[in-house]
């Protein structure tokens, strides 16, 4: 550590607080005095955050006279060299392209800690990372790479309801604790992600957009424009071609309005459906410790997103209906039925069957935006970390289960008369909730069958580790209770 | 520690990392070499987790053969004695019931720690725990109870967004400590719930089902099916027997929408009633230092549990209210009064009072609808970590008796005319909405009683620790601001 | 340390795990003995949590005796003198004002490190701060500030998300790494917050109401305030003045609900206005090294209580625009459309122009609610916390901006016909619609201009660190990815 005498004054705060801050400096003997290179917005934010956490940091600069406005006074900002040489704990914020013309420093770095808070400009699959080629600029020096996944204006503001992790890897043990412990001072939680070759992984999560919500908004996108198109050929096509009937003004709409409760449904229903998939497979394998295939892996992790699209079209179809008898077209049709009925001297309209499915399936489809809705905030991350693994399964198995029940019912109610009038098969097209319904009855009837007590409990000798391969029960096999994976697979 | 040489070699990760990952784990002399004995899906997950954390990972099964291809490469699985001896922390990651076949690594595990990660089937509300049958059986290793809490899924993909907790509890500090340090490379929030004696309950933790939500819940379903048959009752049954008024049609909609909002509004004023009957206690007894009767407590900590079910019931009226105009019914009706009105030869159709009332209690009704919404959002785990606790009270204090009054008047606004009309008496049984309106005006009244100036100023220095029975100002009361529990009896 | 035997003996937690108990807390001997000297609340609650945590706790009352019955259990509560002797760390829960009552235990005080948790009774911007009167007070003692933060309640039931952060700051960092150390064992996330001199700010923290949100409510209060008067005096006054016609009527629902929409508009303009004027800032000064003016700075820290006040204001006024249907007034006024159709002997109405552009801008606006909804999940702690920069960036401005877009069709397809018929120019005022729609246009435009190839690859060079006045690139940047602060202003 370089004399304490040579060092610029470190300013005061101005309120008189300055000669306690300037004794207790003085007093802190094992805090480490961190360095930073780079005068970049995430070396200011960062100088900020750790003067505010008590370190005492040096920032390098190119041009020290400069940078010094854009720094907070307790900061000192010098040479780079110096700061190099006077820092126990360096973070290079410069761009990695520019990490060459740090060489000069090498000598002044030897030993020292630097972490390396770049990211790329894109994914990169194959390495080297940067901070694998800086360790091969430094290799004197001990390599940490972090940071990167924070932005520096979560640095600065600080990490308001605490939950923000830094993810941390190095070779070296010493220096990744001491990291480790400059983050947890600054209220980040550290995570240990293991050896620098981890760094690569580390540095492309900040470059990821949503891939966990690629496939399912892929999905959702694709069964909307299916039967988009199969409703306007349907609905408004049909209609026109064979009787002239111009129903254009349906297309913004009332198409959009049945498109999206066969998506909410379809997409429901295959939130499900792989978990039944992995049981069938259970049962056949006569044991859960085959791999299941890599598609059945992705799916079942993919389960939440799936749903929460499901949810979304389910929202917006709840809007789409509620706007119905908004529109100017559903109170003309009303008048125009009025203006009928006078014409033909009728007195009184009204058609049981007609008003109680309406009544029903309105209910029912209330009822599972209800359950859905529940689901859904429990997806919430923090309501999800409050719930325990029995009070998760209750809400995404049992109480899903229902929604899907119940959304079903909403359906078959909403077509059921339609499915036996013929009139309801233009171009032989059956009506499209025929189409929507298969997937989920089949999932219910599915997961029936495992109801099924044999089939029952067959499944959870499975799952407690029993394989028919051997015919006896495994002796050490698994915690009962941490369904975690397993239960992944639990329809 | 058994010599290094004997192990197999620890498997590279293919992309070259491999060498530099073996010098390494050779140079971190320091991070405990961790043995997991069983195979399940825990297990599996907890290797890969330590792995990507940087340790080195012992994993012993009956059968390492067959189990080696389930774990991680870089873990090492071995027979059940030889990670016992290997390991300086041993997972137990077995089922409960065949801890006792682990008795012959008894010398293996002396002077060790183990970390019991076991669940039970069932609440044990007696004892002894599973981690205390485990201190039993290996008397000379130190017993940390923890990680069942945690679901094998989280353990693998790690804690997102970084607020999942572990709670660990051990008659030997050293232990916990260790296992706490472990807990945190992970990305975990270590909780230390003290001795081993916690065990029982931290193993109870997993298995309950909403313990907070059973009154609240049962209290929403009774009084919804005290209102839905009083409201079946008056508005179907009536008409029927009386005049032979078939209206069955109202059952899945109309009725629930009456009874919708009568549990909604009573819920609500359930959340405010127990803090003015602590107000009132503590009154009565001129001190806030005596305890509470329990039912009292319970109450008072379940408020937000009632609030969110006040909520569900009055976002489920708003959307049932929304549905009404779709409703085939709704548009017979319609039709049929303008039929009306035509026989009648009448040509303007206006009732300004009916008018007046309807536009009033629906904008009453959306902005309590409003109010309410921002006290759900505000209880959100992540966001209520955000606030401090005086916007904490100012939100479910202000706010949510501004909801109340609101919601109140929504109800006497709709129900104003009924009350005087002798014809809304049926089966001598008064509009629902008499019954409802009831609570929330005691509520109100009693609130307003405690702003009277001397009852207010009585309550302020009971509440900052005067006492009637000394006359004398507690001279080391409670910290005045430090409102938590004081103020959870705030109305 | 006072000799162990002196003490009253702890007393069992009752369940025959008391001896075990004991054994334990003697084999502890780095735990330290923690003092409280209050019996307030916030001790009361404090005491708890840290038996819960294992720790030994001495509770310091002045009566002692009547005390005890408060405390649980495995407390032990003595007279201050003791306490303060025994404790090896103290927390001082005593009212501010009280704080020179306990002057006489300085000899017992001394060289140990005492925990301030007192808060103000109001926000104090001079100093000193009741830390700071403290540490005067006992200069011999350290003094931490901490914990004031937390409430009785919090600490009571612990954080159950783990997410609750501890500010910490004191002039002894041992001291503070004390106080840290027994922080997190009780599961909270402790940050240091540097020397003393910032428990001033530490102070004021619990006693904010929301600081942030005072502009942007503020502004959402005067628009709709400017919106309402404007539309009462176009659309209820004028008709009255001029016509005579009385529709007071309106005043409730239809004009708060032509107010609404204006306000999400405006609102939500002013969400992007600041990112286009930093991004003109920036392209006239030709660097991003010069700070933006203060006005700009705030501006833009506060663009999300911007949008989430327009969201709100949008999702008010789709409730509003869905219960239209359900008033009398629309009742009645399609019944006397009805009416006057048969009258006039008029046997179908249908305006194909006008169901067109309803259909079409109901649409829009359930797309534009649909995006500002996925917005407003987004902001939500726990989820912005799971998102890395470039998802957020995504999130904030692209669907931001589509939001926008659609929100502007939404009411240009509203108003189109209106703006060019003379007969909605009452008293000269302008349709709403066209005063609403010049900020999101005008943001609209400045956006596309910033879009022209010339104009966005300066500012993309200036944000990668350029500078006019030099007209050589800065060599040592800053970090490109880290968008942080300069995306801030990312339009």
């Amino acid at each position: 550590m370089p004399d304490e005498m040579s060092r610029p004054l470190i300013r005061d705060r101005g309120d008189g607080g300055g000669c306690r801050h300037l004794e207790a400096s003085m007093s802190e003997p094992g805090a480490p005095v961190i360095g930073i290179l780079g005068t970049g917005d995430f070396s200011r934010s960062l100088a900020r955050r750790l003067v505010t956490c008590g370190y005492q940091v040096v920032v390098g600069s190119r041009t020290p006279k400069r940078a010094v406005a854009l720094f907070p006074e307790e900061a000192e900002v010098t040479s780079q060299m110096e700061a190099a040489s006077q820092a126990d704990l360096v973070f290079v914020a410069v761009f990695p392209e520019h990490h060459t013309t740090l060489v000069n420093l090498k000598p002044a770095l030897a030993g020292k800690t630097l972490v390396d808070v770049s990211n790329g400009l894109r994914v990169n699959k194959d390495g080297p990372s940067n901070a694998e080629q800086l360790a091969d600029l430094f290799p004197e020096s001990s390599i940490v790479k972090g940071f990167n996944t924070i932005s520096a204006w979560t640095l600065q503001v600080g990490p308001r309801d605490g939950s923000k992790q830094v993810l941390l890897c190095s070779d070296n043990h010493a220096a990744k604790s001491l990291v480790m412990q400059v983050c947890r001072r600054m209220g980040f939680i550290p995570v240990d992600m293991g050896l620098l070759s981890s760094s690569l992984e580390i540095e492309n999560i900040p470059l990821y957009l949503f891939p966990s919500w690629r496939i399912p908004t892929l999905c959702t996108l694709s069964l909307f424009i299916f039967f988009y198109l199969y409703n306007f050929t349907r609905d408004v096509l049909q209609p026109y071609v064979t009787a002239g009937k111009s129903v254009f003004y349906k297309i913004p709409i009332e198409i959009v309005n049945v498109t999206l409760p066969s998506v909410a449904l379809v997409m429901l229903a295959l939130v499900y459906l792989p978990g039944l998939f992995a049981a069938l497979l259970q049962l056949r394998w006569g044991t859960k410790y085959n791999r299941f295939p890599d598609w059945l892996d992705r799916w079942l992790i993919r389960r939440k997103q799936f749903g929460l699209c499901s949810f979304f079209c389910a929202v917006l179809h709840a809007i789409y209906s509620l706007c119905l008898p908004l529109r100017k077209s559903f109170r003309y049709k009303l008048i125009n039925t009025a203006l009928k009925q006078v014409k033909n001297h009728q007195e009184m309209l009204w058609d049981d069957e007609e008003v109680w499915r309406m009544e029903l399936y309105l209910s029912v489809g209330i009822m599972a935006l209800g359950l859905l809705s529940l689901l859904a905030v429990a997806s919430l991350p923090s309501v999800a970390n409050t719930v325990n693994w029995r009070e998760f399964t209750f809400i995404q198995s049992t109480l899903g289960y229902c929604a899907l029940y119940m959304a079903t019912f909403h359906t078959a109610l909403y077509g059921w008369s339609r499915a036996f009038n013929p009139d309801q098969y233009p171009f032989f097209m059956p009506p499209t909730f025929l189409l929507v319904i298969v997937p989920p009855i089949t999932v219910l009837l599915g997961r029936l069958a495992l109801f099924v007590p044999c089939v029952a409990q067959r499944l959870r000798q499975i799952r407690r580790g029993w394989e028919r391969s051997r015919h006896i029960r495994f002796t050490v096999p698994d915690n009962y209770c941490h369904n975690g994976l397993e239960d992944v697979s639990n329809v």
